[in-house]
């Protein structure tokens, strides 16, 4: 099977009733509007923290209604980032997000090892996104937390991405390794990467998914463009998940995408307790919404 | 000014005259596809060299009429490839561009010491994009050639890139440094490199254009994102030319505004004596004949 819109998500987190989710320093018009639409269609409950009156305020701003919502007053960030996370450790929320605080602040909270939810492996962003020009949702990672992950932290990368298509009912995501070129170039690290990833995955080192590699973006996205150059594949033209080979690729793939490819996204957090919607000043409301309802959806 | 459409890079060839374009190992049926439109519409004159034999077949399928073409008969690519640059070099054509050859081998015929056509400074790839989705043509640089350019390195690309950019009429390019955030973060070298570049270009050491970065690609090419961050620039949001940090990047970012953005394109490789037309296999037929045209209005 395979997503074909991302506002399926939507009915996923529907399906699986209301989801607590506790926001760390709350008072964020954007982040509150897009809570009050995921609110409003059922399948959200928000966990304000932050500055009480400044979250009151947003609030307002944002349309939620003051009955709807429960605010833990803590004008600290840092200590509302720590509240946020164990609110998710005691099991009173089951998602996170990122409110009017800086990124780093909240992953010190997340990745601390006493009171944080980090699991092993680490944590990286996956992003899902519907395109006018590709036939299904396909995923991209890691476009925004690890900046050159070598060959171990891509098996990570790989491993959480994966792991969420098994939880959107997609058994063995078609894997893409991407570089600048369909050839293994011992000066281009990440073609190498992928020939290695390739063959962990055909000896089942990586298992759940099916990896091929590497490919240029045209030859994974595009079966013509695949047979123009010779490669028979079954991943070829067929991907349901790209890795990027590092933070400056994947992030300007994922913005090229949103802002030069008329794409919609829903991304998080993946690889700690809970999904973490961590959305930029600069997504749309509706990408903000739908990212919400992928963290409810997983 | 600004160029609006890559079409207008047609009249600007036509009103060049005819260019003489040699083809290295033109036995190659797409090329010659091109390359027939191209002397169709009256700014192209073809000189073919490679298997003579090859070449009539192909020329025959794409339509070329035998009249109009010149074959100089030499079936041995490096050999063939030699005999292209030395067209360039004795002024019997005055653009080049790559039958059915690797890249390698043709450019080790360009980058001879002795006998071939590069220039002081390194070659790149310069690539001109009709997007949908911004307002107008823009450049990207380098999706190709160099793979992990230093500064001095991308130095010469933004030279090649905007002399290109000068001679279609653009004074001042508005050149925008691309990595994945912007800011400045010394674990990402792209970023180190903007600010390295952006002082230099206020120092006048890099003239022509103006530069600013780094910046993530939704600041580069929409005014709404860069206000979203806080940027305040007169190149967010206008951008003429994007630098790649990498050819991972250019390369990904370059195949995504073609295989996931609905553009078009027309690129060469500058930075030689001649314009090099190195169109790709997977390359559209109308993106080969706008880069013969983008190499001809040069």
């Amino acid at each position: 099977m395979s997503l074909q819109t991302l506002q399926s998500l939507v009915d996923r987190a529907r399906s699986k009733g209301v989801s607590k989710l506790a926001i760390a320093v709350a008072q964020d018009d954007d982040v509150l509007e897009a809570v009050r639409h995921a609110q409003q269609d059922g399948f959200i409950q928000a966990i304000l923290i932050g500055d009480e009156k400044l979250i009151s305020i947003s609030a307002k701003t944002a349309g939620l209604d003051g009955r709807s919502i429960e605010i833990i007053h803590e004008p600290d960030p840092a200590a509302a980032c720590r509240l946020a996370v164990q609110s998710i450790r005691s099991g009173k929320a089951s998602l996170l997000m990122k409110g009017l605080v800086t990124t780093s602040i909240l992953m010190k909270a997340v990745l601390n090892k006493e009171n944080g939810i980090a699991k092993a492996g680490l944590l990286s962003h996956v992003a899902l996104f519907e395109s006018p020009y590709y036939h299904k949702i396909f995923g991209l990672t890691d476009a925004a937390v690890n900046i050159k992950p070598d060959l171990q932290d891509k098996i990570s990368i790989i491993k959480n991405a994966v792991d969420i298509f098994h939880r959107l009912g997609i058994s063995q995501p078609k894997t893409g390794i991407l570089a600048a070129v369909e050839s293994v170039n011992p000066k281009i690290e990440a073609t190498v990467h992928a020939a290695e990833l390739k063959e962990m995955n055909r000896k089942d080192l990586i298992t759940g998914c099916i990896i091929d590699g590497p490919f240029a973006l045209d030859n994974a996205v595009s079966i013509e463009a695949a047979r123009h150059k010779g490669i028979t594949s079954g991943v070829a033209g067929e991907i349901d998940l790209l890795l990027a080979p590092d933070i400056n690729s994947g992030n300007i793939l994922y913005k090229s995408l949103n802002f030069l490819g008329g794409a919609i996204t829903a991304a998080v957090v993946a690889g700690s307790m809970a999904p973490i919607v961590l959305t930029s000043r600069s997504d749309s409301a509706k990408n903000k919404y739908l990212s919400i309802a992928l963290a409810a959806a997983l």
